[in-house]
């Protein structure tokens, strides 16, 4: 038994490998791809992730899982051996639901219709995005159908990034969290608004990529097992568990860009980095679920990098890499500007606060195209209403409503947006349990020490990789369900003292 | 039967789909990869060239070109149709001879080896690396010994590299260079050396990359299709037609390193990025040999790069960057410090009359080591043995002696050096063609323009890809066969006049 569970991470590894590389050539094309690269890389890429797909529902797997049934029964739930094989098997299950043309079809589809939005956007075009947008949902909806019996038409698309989540239980979360923000942001917004021009002035790209690699250094990021690159859009990559990348834009106007999207991206990177060797080339050599990994880089990101705290050790530093934008703000001047709460248009631009108003627009919107409820003519309408009845505003074109994100336009209508909020609530939520189990870590913070903190979350999390879904890793960290009550509590603390409420 | 065709299209692509990704990766590997990425980039490498050499012996292949055979017949032989099959029917035909787990067994060995080298070598400890080239030996031997009927048993492994050569030619053009060459060093030694210092002083990196760059850049390489990066071996690497990137390394005591590495890969590159984009993908979208690779790169570097021409253009423009190292440094002094002949140890580092010495003296010991006639145990002190008889020097260790190339640790033992001397030979019979059509390209090199040589080039060469072994096309440029009297006669031109004999 023990010969046949080796041939199946043998297998598992190779398509690991043919992954693995198919993100060499992704990250390369994102960071210093020439120009004329791009038609033959889309062509590479496919070729690796067809390959993928194509042994990875082989009969033969199927055939493997089918005879190492009675070999995990016999093992512990918790063991990596038991884990491997619960993981591979739902994978399994799932990806032969799928047929592979189909999958091809929706790839090729989805590459050209990126392209056109990279294209149309800066236009404000969404006319001609219209079809491909038509073909989009109407291949989300066949993807869901190839999982009947679900509740909601949006829980396989769900299912795909946090497994085992249903759009009923994100809808009560977030009408839960609604109920508590809206409030909130209104509050903020009677405030008199802070003032963020010291972060926007002129800050030299170098020295901004410099100051938040220390940063990052401090919290843990391990660049012998990593490194830094820039990009148009920030993101992390692993290419084993001994190479794990982030990449970050900078804006030369705006020191909070860089900076922040760096300690994003780190907290990303510090999940991959921390994820117990000897899974390595495995299913569960990876995070446990969009949301999960999000918490990781909101955590480190906001929850660590937006604290008063941070800044009592780093703002000296701060201050002394750029004298003269900053010698003369204080740090509470500081901590007010990256923190400034106000309505926006933009998701990416937003703040901790109304970022997930942005997040809960979108996944009813896609609830609603599922449901057929929505047709795509009306898209930049609804979004138009919405924002206005949500955030209060209305963009002034569809450049900065539905065209601003790409999700839509490069994946599937349904399970892309919810896991950011979901990381939000989760990062609150587990960073509790870490001050539970270590109250000192604040203070540690202030210190510029990171190691409880860091060493906390590789223990109780990092190290399992996808060994446990979101809910069983809640469950084990907490003792209990998901729960919002902290990421409230969070915010209300934070920004009730900020704003004086 | 265009079906058949396309269907053995569409495959080779596949299989050039995943050697070009196992080149993205092998150049990541080499350049950006951080330290913790190796063990996990050597799997994946060999995962993705396993995959492509199980995909290339199919017996499918093999059956597609059995069907073609007729639909070939009735092609013109010139027809990129008919060369397409031709081309990979000779590769089918040798892959299927060696066998798949021979091939994996050897690719893991010669990693292994390679690490032992690089280890090894800053130690000077050949006794370590005395089992791993045993085998390998052995190996090379073996993979020989797949292609009964050859006349000498290094010729499969020379055809791997410079197909349709055999020993037995090789030594026969290598023995009339020799012949020419030893007097010729021994004149150019007995005239007072060459200063070169002024190369030899302090040059900033950033700078020495921006003016290289420059150069290239009007030789005719396209940065929109390439880029160049730093690396500690420079190579050439191509991963589509449309992103054939180049590297250097930068010593900054020294302005002739990077400098010509940039301009010897450069030509590679404009060779590959010169090739007919219709012949994309397939078997053809390659050099011709390792020779005629080797003789471009000569060409830029040596034949345009180290003239007196050249540098009458290029010189105010070098003394403009560093106004500092060589203001008062005459463009004659310059140019012979460029051109320095001296009796070295090492290849890399040889000028271009004594060069091929160094490949004679290798290429001799690898017939020497598969006749049987030396032993690996008796190869260190073979090496110094012949670098006292044809160079009149002993390296003090095995460092700067049979340690030196990575060539052996590698690969195989055999095929692995006559390319160079070949390219130089090459290098030479191909400008003389370039000037007999175009006389006034020297000229136009004096006022920095390369545009008629550069358009000879990719007319007559580069644009051919692998359609044409290396004799063919030096029937088709030439009109007759190889000759070294044109590079005979380029050597004691340039060298006469530089050291007045």
């Amino acid at each position: 038994m023990e010969k046949k569970f080796e041939e199946l991470k043998r297998r598992l590894m190779e398509i690991d490998d043919l992954n693995s590389s198919a993100a060499v050539l992704s990250w390369d094309q994102a960071t210093y791809m020439p120009p004329g690269g791009a038609a033959a890389r889309g062509r590479q890429m496919a070729t690796l992730s067809s390959l993928a797909q194509e042994k990875f529902i082989d009969l033969e797997i199927g055939k493997l899982l089918d005879d190492l049934q009675g070999y995990e029964d016999g093992l512990d739930y918790n063991s990596n051996e038991a884990s491997l094989i619960r993981k591979a098997r739902r994978d399994y299950e799932k990806a032969v639901k799928v047929p592979a043309a189909w999958v091809a079809k929706f790839e090729t589809h989805a590459a050209a219709s990126y392209q056109d939005w990279a294209a149309a956007r800066p236009e404000n075009d969404f006319k001609r995005l219209e079809d491909n947008l038509k073909k989009t949902l109407e291949m989300s909806v066949e993807f869901a159908d190839f999982f009947p019996g679900y509740e909601h038409i949006a829980d396989p698309l769900i299912d795909n990034s946090d497994e085992g989540m249903k759009a009923s239980d994100i809808q009560r979360v977030f009408s839960e969290l609604q109920e508590e923000l809206v409030p909130l942001v209104q509050a903020i917004t009677e405030q008199e608004a802070v003032d963020d021009n010291p972060v926007k002035q002129a800050y030299t790209e170098d020295d901004q990529l410099a100051f938040g690699q220390i940063v990052i250094q401090d919290f843990g990021y391990d660049f012998e097992r990593g490194r830094q690159d820039k990009t148009y859009h920030p993101f992390m990559t692993k290419f084993s568990l001994g190479d794990v990348r982030i990449t970050t834009r900078v804006n030369e106007n705006d020191l909070s860009e860089a900076l922040f999207s760096t300690l994003h991206e780190a907290g990303h990177g510090m999940y991959e980095q921390g994820i117990n060797p000897v899974l390595e080339g495995t299913p569960l050599a990876d995070g446990s679920s969009s949301g999960v990994h999000e918490s990781q880089s909101r955590t480190w990101e906001n929850v660590v990098g937006r604290s008063r705290g941070f800044w009592e050790h780093y703002y000296p530093k701060l201050q002394q890499a750029f004298p003269e934008q900053l010698a003369q703000v204080e740090l509470e001047a500081f901590y007010r500007a990256i923190n400034k709460v106000s309505r926006s248009l933009i998701r990416t631009d937003a703040d901790e606060v109304t970022y997930n108003l942005h997040v809960m627009i979108r996944f009813d919107l896609e609830l609603q195209m599922l449901e057929g409820k929505l047709n795509i003519e009306d898209l930049p309408e609804a979004w138009h209403a919405r924002y206005e009845s949500d955030l209060g505003l209305r963009a002034p074109s569809d450049v900065d409503g539905v065209l601003q994100d790409v999700h839509w336009y490069a994946g599937t209508i349904g399970g892309s947006f919810q896991g950011y909020t979901l990381g939000n609530i989760l990062g609150a939520l587990f960073y509790e349990s870490a001050l539970k189990a270590n109250p000192d870590i604040p203070d540690e913070i202030r210190h510029g020490q990171f190691d409880t903190l860091h060493s906390w979350l590789k223990e109780n999390l990092y190290m399992h990789g996808a060994k446990f879904t979101a809910d069983e890793l809640i469950q084990r960290v907490t003792g209990g369900p998901l729960r919002i009550e902290p990421y409230i509590a969070y915010l209300k603390g934070k920004y009730g003292e900020i704003y004086r409420l």
